[in-house]
C-alpha cells in the first residue's frame, strides 16, 4: 500500500476494481484476490460487499482472517447484514460473533430469529463474550444500556501504574480502543479515570490513587435515552463515557463512533418523518418497500383533502355566483402549510436542543404570537395588493382574501407550535408535526376559515 | 463534588441554582461564587452563561482561571460569543485566544471585525499560536483545512519510544487530547502513527521504526469538504484524522468533537431548508430575526399561489357551470406537494450517503418511474372511489379527478427526483428541493394538469 498510496488517502471504489474482484471470484483465484484486498481497511471491503451478491460476498469474506471478517460484518448496514448472514450457519456466525465488540454483537443477534440467536450464543467459544451478550440483551437498544459495550479496562484504585500497564497488556487484544482506564473501588463503584497520556507520563511504581482524576469524569445511567447520551458526549467533547447502575457501579462504556452513528440515524429519521415517509427506507431498497413507505401519508393526505372537498362543496352556490373565490383556495392552503411547517420545525429544533433552561410555555407562546402577528400582517397586506391584481380590482374580494390569510397565518403558527409541544408531552417524536400531518390539518382549518369569512363578508 | 454527586452524573442547571448565581454576582461575593462553580465542568459554566446578561457573564468568566475561561469561550455558540466578546478589549481577548486550540481560535477571530482580529493576533504572547492562527486563516472554514487544528504530537521515524514519551511530556499542556502520535520522515511527510496503547506497551528503548503502523492510517487533503471528512471519519471509526498537503506533508489533524458538531449543524441546516426557513435561527433569537428568516419563502410561496390563482381564473366559466370542480383543487395541490417532497427527500438522502458506487442516472430514473406508477395507480383508484362519494356519483367528474391525480403523482415524482439531482450538479444544497420550492412548483404544475384534463374531458 505504501507505494501505491504515499499520502494515505482514503480508498475509493471504482467500477474497474469491482469488475476485477468479481472476475477473480468467478475464476476462484483465491491468492490473487487476497493480494488485491489484504491492504484495504475492513470498512473498504464492506463497501465492496454492498456491490456483490450473497454468494460472492460469502466467498470473499471467508478468504479473510476471522478478525477482519468479524469487523466487516459488524460494519454492514442492518438490512444488508440480515441478507448476508442468511448464507451462514449458526456455527459459522458464532465464530465471527466471538470477535465482535459486545454492543455490536448484541445488535447483530437481535436482528436474527430467536432460534438462531439462542444457537449462536450456545455455540460461542468465548464464555466471557457470551456472558457479556446475555447481560446486554436486557437493555432497550436506544438507551445507554443498549448502546454500551462491556469491553473496557478498569483498575482498582489501590493498584499501581505498573499493574495498570499489565492490565492493558492483558486486554490489548480484547479492547481495541482504550482512551482511558476506569478506576473503581472494591465494590466496583466508579471513582474516576486515568488517561493513557497520564499513564505514559506517570512513574511506573506510582499508586493509581495518586495519579487518577476523580473530578474530571461524567457518567450516565443505563436508562438514559440515546439522544441525551449523544447530547452529553457532544457537550463535554468526550470520546467515551462510562455507564453506571443506580448504585454507581461501572457496567460498561459508550464510545463516540456508536454515538456518531446514532446522531446520523436520528437526523435521517427526522428528515424522513418530515417528508412523510413512514419507514426507514433508502433509494436502493426494493420497489415494494418504497411504495409501502410512501403510501400511508399519501393516502392520509388524500383523506384530508377529500374532507376539504366535502367542506368546499357546501359553498357550491356561492362559487357558482362568484367563481374567482375558488382561485384563492391554493393560496390559503399552501400558505397555511408553509407557516405551519416553519413554526413546528423551530419548536422541534428547540425541543431537541437540551442546553440551557427550558423556555416556559407562556414565554414561548407570547413570542410565537408576536412573530405570527407580524408575518400575518405582512402576508395580509401583500395578498391584498396581489389579489387586487388577480381579481381585477374587486376590493371586497381582495379584502376577504387578505383577512382570511391573516387568520390562516395566525392559526397555522399556533397549530405549528402547539402540536409538537403536545406530541412531546405524549412522548411521541415531535418531528411528526413537521410533516404532512400539520399541512393537512392546516389545510382543512384554513379552508374553513376562508369560507367562513367569504360567507360573512360576501 | 465527590460527596455531592457520587455517581458522577451530568450537571443539570436549575432555576434555583441560576438565581443563587445571579444573587451572588449582584452581591459581588467573589469567593462564594468561585466555591459554587469551581467543581463544574467548563461546558456546564457555558450553559449558565446562556442565561446571564453580558455584564454578569463577564463578571463570572473573569473569576475563573484563564485556561477554564478560554475553554468556556470556545464552547459558546457563535452568536452568543459575538455578543459576549463585545464587552472585552482586544488585549483581554488575546489572553484567552492564547489558550484556545488553534482551530477554535481561528473560528472565534473570524467572527470579529478585521480591526479587532488583527489587534488580537498582534497582541498574542504565544508566537507559535500566532503563526498557527495565521496559517489556518487561509483555509475555507468548511473544508478539511478549516476544520483542522495545528496542535498534535509528531515524532521522526528515526527516534525512539523514550524520545517520544519526552515529546508527549513536553507538549502535554499544549495538546490536550492525544489519541496517537504521528510519525513523519525528515521532510515532514506523514508515514504512519503509533497509538498511545502501543507506546505504553512498547519497550522504552525501542525505535519508532519498529513499533509504528504504516498501513493503519487514513489522511485527508486540506481541500476536502467537511461532509466528506465526516463521512470518512465515520466510515473508519476514527477519533482523529491527519490532514496533509499535496506532497503528503503533515499539516494538522481534525478531531472527532469538531466533526460531531459539523454533522449536527449540517443536519439542522437541512431540516431548516426543508421547512422553508432561510437563515440559521433558533427559537430564542430575536423576533425580528425570526420574522426575517421566515418571510422569503412565505412570500415566495404566495407569489406561486397567485400565479396559480391567475391560472384557475381562466376557468371561471367552467367553474361557475360546475362548481364542484373547485372542491378538488386542494386534493391536486397537496397530493402533488406530498409526493414531490417524499421523492426529493429520498434522493437527497442517497446523494448524502457516499458509501458504494453511484447509482447511474438511467437506473435511478427507471426505479423512480416504477414506484411512481404504482403509487399513482393506487392514488388514482382511491381517489375515484372517494370522489364518487363527494360529488354524489358523477362518474365523469370522478374519472377526471382520478386521471388528473394519476398524472400529478407521476409528474411530482419526476420533478421531486430531477430537481435535487440538477441542484446537486449545480453545487447547490439539494435539500432546497425538499422544501417550499418543490411544493410550490408542483402546485402550479398540478393545477395546470387538472384544468387541462377538465377542459378535455368535461
Amino acid at each position: 500500500m505504501e507505494v501505491q498510496n504515499p499520502q494515505h488517502l482514503p480508498f475509493e471504489l471504482t467500477k474497474e476494481f469491482l469488475n476485477e474482484i468479481q472476475a477473480l471470484i468467478e475464476q476462484d483465484s483465491k491468492e490473487e484476490l487476497i493480494a488485491k484486498i489484504e491492504d484495504l481497511f475492513p470498512a473498504d471491503i464492506t463497501s465492496i460487499l454492498y456491490e456483490l451478491n450473497g454468494q460472492e460476498s460469502k466467498y470473499l469474506v471467508q478468504l479473510l482472517e476471522v478478525k477482519v471478517a468479524a469487523e466487516i460484518i459488524s460494519d454492514l448496514d442492518s438490512d444488508d447484514r440480515i441478507k448476508f448472514l442468511k448464507n451462514f450457519t449458526s456455527q459459522e456466525i458464532a465464530v465471527y460473533i466471538n470477535e465482535i465488540d459486545s454492543d455490536d454483537a448484541v445488535d447483530i443477534l437481535n436482528e436474527q430469529p430467536v432460534r438462531i440467536r439462542e444457537e449462536v450464543i450456545a455455540l460461542l467459544k468465548d464464555r466471557v463474550q457470551a456472558r457479556y451478550i446475555i447481560d446486554l440483551m436486557h437493555y432497550d437498544e436506544d438507551c445507554a444500556g443498549g448502546l454500551m459495550q462491556k469491553e473496557l479496562i478498569k483498575i482498582n484504585v489501590k493498584q499501581t501504574v505498573t499493574e495498570c500497564v499489565e492490565e492493558i497488556r492483558r486486554q490489548a487484544e480484547e479492547v481495541e480502543k482504550v482512551y482511558s482506564v476506569y478506576v473503581v473501588d472494591d465494590d466496583g463503584q466508579l471513582l474516576g479515570t486515568v488517561s493513557l497520556k497520564k499513564i505514559i507520563l506517570a512513574k511506573r511504581g506510582s499508586k493509581i490513587q495518586d495519579v487518577f482524576d476523580s473530578d474530571e469524569i461524567v457518567s450516565v445511567p443505563t436508562y438514559m435515552s440515546g439522544e441525551e447520551v449523544a447530547d452529553i458526549m457532544q457537550k463535554y467533547d468526550l470520546e467515551a463515557i462510562p455507564v453506571v447502575n443506580i448504585q454507581g457501579r461501572l457496567l460498561g462504556r459508550i464510545t463516540i463512533d456508536d454515538v456518531v452513528d446514532f446522531i446520523t440515524e436520528s437526523a435521517q429519521e427526522d428528515i424522513q418523518v418530515m417528508a412523510g415517509i413512514s419507514e426507514d427506507v433508502e433509494e436502493d431498497d426494493s420497489v415494494w418497500l418504497l411504495v409501502r413507505s410512501r403510501l400511508p401519508w399519501l393516502i392520509g393526505g388524500m383523506v384530508g383533502s377529500f374532507l376539504a372537498a366535502k367542506l368546499i362543496e357546501q359553498f357550491d352556490s356561492a362559487i357558482s355566483l362568484m367563481p374567482t373565490i375558488s382561485a384563492f383556495i391554493p393560496l390559503i392552503g399552501s400558505t397555511g402549510g408553509n407557516v405551519g411547517i416553519q413554526s413546528s420545525s423551530l419548536i422541534v429544533q428547540s425541543l431537541a436542543d437540551k442546553s440551557g433552561l427550558d423556555t416556559t410555555f407562556g414565554k414561548r407562546l407570547k413570542k410565537v404570537i408576536v412573530v405570527a402577528l407580524i408575518n400575518a400582517l405582512i402576508a395580509g397586506c401583500f395578498s391584498f395588493a396581489c389579489s387586487f391584481l388577480v381579481d381585477n380590482g374587486d376590493t371586497m374580494l381582495s379584502l376577504t382574501v387578505a383577512i382570511s390569510l391573516f387568520a390562516v397565518v395566525m392559526l397555522a403558527s399556533l397549530m405549528g407550535t402547539l402540536t409538537p409541544l403536545a406530541l412531546n408531552q405524549l412522548k411521541i417524536n415531535p418531528a411528526v408535526a413537521s410533516g404532512p400531518f400539520i399541512t393537512t390539518t392546516n389545510d382543512i382549518l384554513g379552508y374553513g376559515v376562508y369560507f367562513l369569512i367569504v360567507y360573512l363578508l360576501l
